[in-house]
């Protein structure tokens, strides 16, 4: 590249960055993205897509463009460093499964294209805050959603085991069990089905019952490690730094009047 | 105005301003509220509709009309600044509403009149401050509420497209989707509606365990963050201030001693 | 009375009161409560009622005079005292319940027999414990549950007037409206309700939306209060008291220290 | 035993104890019990169980009898003191399951052999915390759920005999109660079973409040007590601890600085 192509490029550059960087530019594509909502909604009215599918179609192809331009554009100020930025590729990804051609029997890749209003997400601030939040509490629940996972598992071989032949639709694959327990576990219509497993079988009732302790313990326990976490970092830990500072400051107005005091002393020796 | 008649003014408002602010007469607009309550009750009977509905309407009449000259009365003693007390635009609603004119199909309207029972929230010093802490609440859930709102709208519009044209009762308009989807996220018989989806599309497993997922946890930490707020305001604030106290107590007594130290030195040196 | 049968009368007295207060007395009790719970937890069987139902009632009856003699025993020893213990006031009451004559109809009264086993409550230290700290938990929750009340009677008026006609079985009376509002309240089956009504009256959803939300709400802030207090109670002001009585012992010895220096200069003083 | 032998039972110990205390040991074992997850999971498949149920009986053959040299080499080096560990005694029992000869009707031995796989939790050392935090919190639970199943029993009883007749499906024979007011408990359903019953008896409504009432306030103070545990261990015992520190630290600077004040006057003195 000569150097004046070069020094073209590096204008290009800055002025992109500016545009992008404006404000005006980011309510621009936040006011695009709920545009686009309103499109997509509209478009799943039967009427109104017979009526104005084209329009809705080419509307909405051309805020994709846009968004591909943002895109592009934000990848030829940053280069290679935007995928380092997760939301930047949280927005590639969004954007880039409408791209797919969606041809055939693919209409579940169609409908992947309102994902796009997702990127509300990365757009607005306070959410990419909120959503940041909510999954730096994801790897404190580890254990226990293993755990979880573990007694589900076992619970449900042991049902399709055990009440299978007798409760085919319910117990009667792995699947079908895993189904039907994660059912029981929230407590959604747990009595339908454990009734009449109970009048089968005498003793199903120290499975279910078993069962329903264990997990609802677990998932409260869960829901208790997020709380405690959640008030650690929120309340206790901004609580006690003040506190800290508040005590550090007493104790230095002491040391300042004690080390005044040990001055006095040395001047009475000196004299 | 003469200005005569501006004192006899003055004096009627001094008066006014005296009967309102009484406790008695507060008294006697909670007693009215009760009475309204329970006609407004038993009007909900056809039997006793049929038997006492027209003493029914006119004692409604005379307490409304007894409202209306409550409120008159504040507005004169008051005037605009009634307006800025929401409480007060709170009730001028509440009583104002009966006083639109119920006529053909507009029973809906006739309905409201009950609302103006709630004028016991603003009468009730302790029913006002539950509710100013219930909407002090609310701000702090903006974010994590946008969030679902964006969530569901997203999940709906994809669950009617692809859920649409096999199960049109459920997902087969938007606004079905939505209220479809709203139940699942309740938990509420949620098994029943996406069993059947998960037979006819072998994918739904992944939309329904995401979204369960997905809002089970926002709704999670939407209370998470009501109560690490309460737990902040009511128990924490309140008990660093009172240990900052305590600390300050203990530090102005150790630098009070040290005050004296200094000066029994000072002494000394003089002498 | 003479002298002589005073003196009897108190050493009477005395010896009661040593057996009442003996613990093997107490496990005693406690034990006949486990016996008469069998009792009646047995006779609600059949088969065993029409073979040993004269044997479960003399039982029964032995079990009834001994608590009766036990009560009667308490009053001789604390007279009138007795009725200021809320617990011997409960005793008295669940075991007076079973000699109300239950004839004819007043089959719910004989039912009324098996509350006698609350008695377990009174009996065990640790378990009047629990529910004194329940007890205690409740004036907190006036206010809010005051709103509820107020929020319930209002939506059932509300709710009658407007679906009443279309709905008899769900909102005909007022009290039908009631129970389907806390059913709804308690997100159980809400969506069968309130979908038909939703079809039929186009605005319904506004009345459920608010109806769901200010009721979870208010639900939710109920528990927080709760747990906000029981923190409170519980572990932030044992915390506090914990923490103060460290800051008084440094700062005691601090000031004995700052005692210390004193007397030092004061005997440089005097040298 | 000949010298020679102790000295190579001695040997043989050492060797042992080196073997099941490597990291490439425990992986081998963690690796073998997810092989007989997956081997468990698949013969619930009734085409897989039909094609390969020999291999599939032949691997968990094998893999159960690793895990019994290994528990066997573990008492051989552990002796009597194996027994001590309760995560040993759990390993023990879940292999030893599978053992049992399990013939005729016995199904229900041969469908615990899955229980193996809960040997995860025993051999991943972040489970086998969880799993002791979760335990830990029962003891704190005993007194509300002592009186909870209380309320329950004597619910029961009393449903039994009043509604007993009247609806034998729900409230025939103690169980059926019991698991009706399990049910209700758990606000699944309770609307369908209490609608009817009340309907036909006018006073039920009382029966069912007060139950509903009683059982969510207590079932949400276990909760509350197992939350306010929780942050008590977790949060704000070791924020006191660390506080302490603080404090004592300051403490500790103002003491040293007191003393050398004290010296300096000392030296006063004797000058």
């Amino acid at each position: 590249m000569s150097e004046q192509a070069i020094q073209q490029d590096e204008t290009l550059r800055g002025w992109l960055k500016t545009v992008i960087g404006k404000p005006s530019f980011e309510w621009f594509i936040i006011g695009l993205i709920f545009l686009n909502a309103i499109i997509l909604g509209l478009e799943t009215d039967k009427d109104l897509h017979a009526s104005y599918g084209s329009l809705f179609s080419a509307i909405d192809r051309l805020i994709l463009s846009v968004f591909v331009c943002e895109l592009l554009a934000k990848f030829y100020v940053n280069k290679w460093q935007m995928f380092k930025d997760p939301w930047s590729v949280f927005d590639l990804f969004v954007v880039g499964v409408a791209l797919v051609p969606a041809t055939g029997h693919l209409s579940v890749l169609r409908s992947l294209r309102i994902l796009r209003i997702l990127r509300l997400i990365s757009a607005v601030p306070s959410m990419r805050r909120v959503v940041t939040g909510l999954l730096n509490a994801i790897p404190g629940m580890g254990s226990v959603a293993a755990l979880l996972l573990l007694i589900l598992y076992v619970s449900s071989v042991m049902a399709t085991q055990l009440f299978g032949g007798a409760f085919p639709e319910q117990f009667g694959t792995l699947s079908a069990s895993i189904f039907t327990l994660v059912q029981i576990m929230t407590m959604e219509g747990w009595a339908d089905i454990s009734g009449p497993v109970m009048d089968k079988f005498s003793y199903a009732w120290i499975f279910f019952l078993v069962y329903m302790l264990v997990t609802s313990f677990a998932v409260l326990n869960l829901f208790i490690g997020i709380i405690v976490d959640a008030m650690q970092t929120e309340a206790l830990v901004p609580l006690q730094a003040h506190e800290e500072e508040i005590v550090d400051d007493q104790t230095r107005e002491i040391m300042t009047e004690l080390a005044a005091i040990k001055d006095e002393i040395r001047e009475l020796k000196k004299s």
